[in-house]
């Protein structure tokens, strides 16, 4: 075990988990720690391209559906309480911006920046129809047995 | 510490998060993990039996009423998002289905064959008025110290 | 490392979430184990106090409306699932105290008597407008790094 590696399971798709998992992921990232973020099922949508994006693979009616009902990116979900039907997320960020909290956005960019390891669940994506394409560039894919590992390896290993 | 166990308190009764829950316990157990799941409060939905189980403890009137609106078994349980009153875990099912992803009835049994322990948390059957004979046959039972000594001994914690 | 601490995220402001973990947390600390728990975001509702209290710094109009929004303490906490617009939560309450389970006020007496440390998330604070004077008395105050030097040094580390 090394008490520098961390992993976060992101499996929550909601503003205020993601913005949770990234600040606790780009702390420890700034004190020099290995950080592995997991995006899994409702998660996915934290890492998806905000632009519609032609998928390189056939989408069923079904993915196509969930693909139209999950938020695209960052800027697009909602709060896990008080969403007030989606008003909740940006009276958040504005309340956050005036107190100079960086955006979630920056966070992620800090985060790739910093060397915070985003990896895609390789059968999340495979259920809801998510291509390589559909989310951010250069990121990692992988299953659980590549999760396992990780965690294996770190002291700290959370389910947000 | 043992990097050889894990475990996992089941704390929700959503579908999503059972699947989570249950993918990564079978996967650990796959790599020869030991692996103990907790479930509490409405996870108790997850390991119910689907069938009307006469309980052979007297139930007070509000545990009548929270044992009618809990899901009767992996069967029954709603999405944690998109649910669409109740219409989204069957969609959901079946897009898994067409990717060849276990049922939660396999991925569960799976897991016993696998000798993941599931335990009961016997507070909550307590307080929501469950006998054993309501939840899956040859599970264990117990409580908060039970737990906190198995997570001494883990090395992933995971509260889902 | 050491088996015998133990650090707990509290993000959710729930009434059944804030009962497990201190459930947990004081079954820890009954056992021996040094526990912290951090409130974060909505878990701020739960180290609350119940009364009006004016607040030293001065809320925005959106500070104001979520402090008016969020609970006030573990008395009006609702419930993550069968809420029924408020009505879960007390009906929870009952069922539990006819089964002797103490309740959240006396389970956060507890954890206190027992030494478990109560830290509020500072940045949360700041964004939701939240002044010392309104959450309990002597508790302690903090950010990312904090809880995670303390999760350096746990075995045992949950997101709730």
């Amino acid at each position: 075990m090394d008490t520098t590696k961390k992993t976060i399971i992101v499996f929550s798709g909601d503003f205020d988990k993601a913005m949770a998992a990234f600040i606790i992921a780009t702390g420890a990232a700034a004190m020099g720690d290995e950080v592995t973020m997991f995006f899994t099922f409702w998660g996915l949508s934290v890492i998806r391209k905000p632009e519609k994006v032609r998928s390189s693979g056939k989408k069923s009616i079904l993915q196509s559906m969930f693909g139209k009902m999950m938020p695209r990116g960052p800027g697009k979900l909602g709060l896990s309480k008080m969403n007030f039907g989606g008003m909740g997320a940006p009276l958040m960020k504005k309340v956050m911006k005036s107190h100079n909290v960086m955006t979630l956005e920056e966070l992620i960019a800090t985060a790739r920046e910093e060397g915070v390891k985003l990896v895609a669940c390789t059968m999340s994506m495979d259920v809801l129809g998510f291509s390589k394409e559909e989310l951010l560039d250069d990121i990692d894919y992988a299953g659980v047995g590549a999760y396992l590992g990780g965690a294996d390896e770190a002291n700290v290993n959370l389910f947000i």
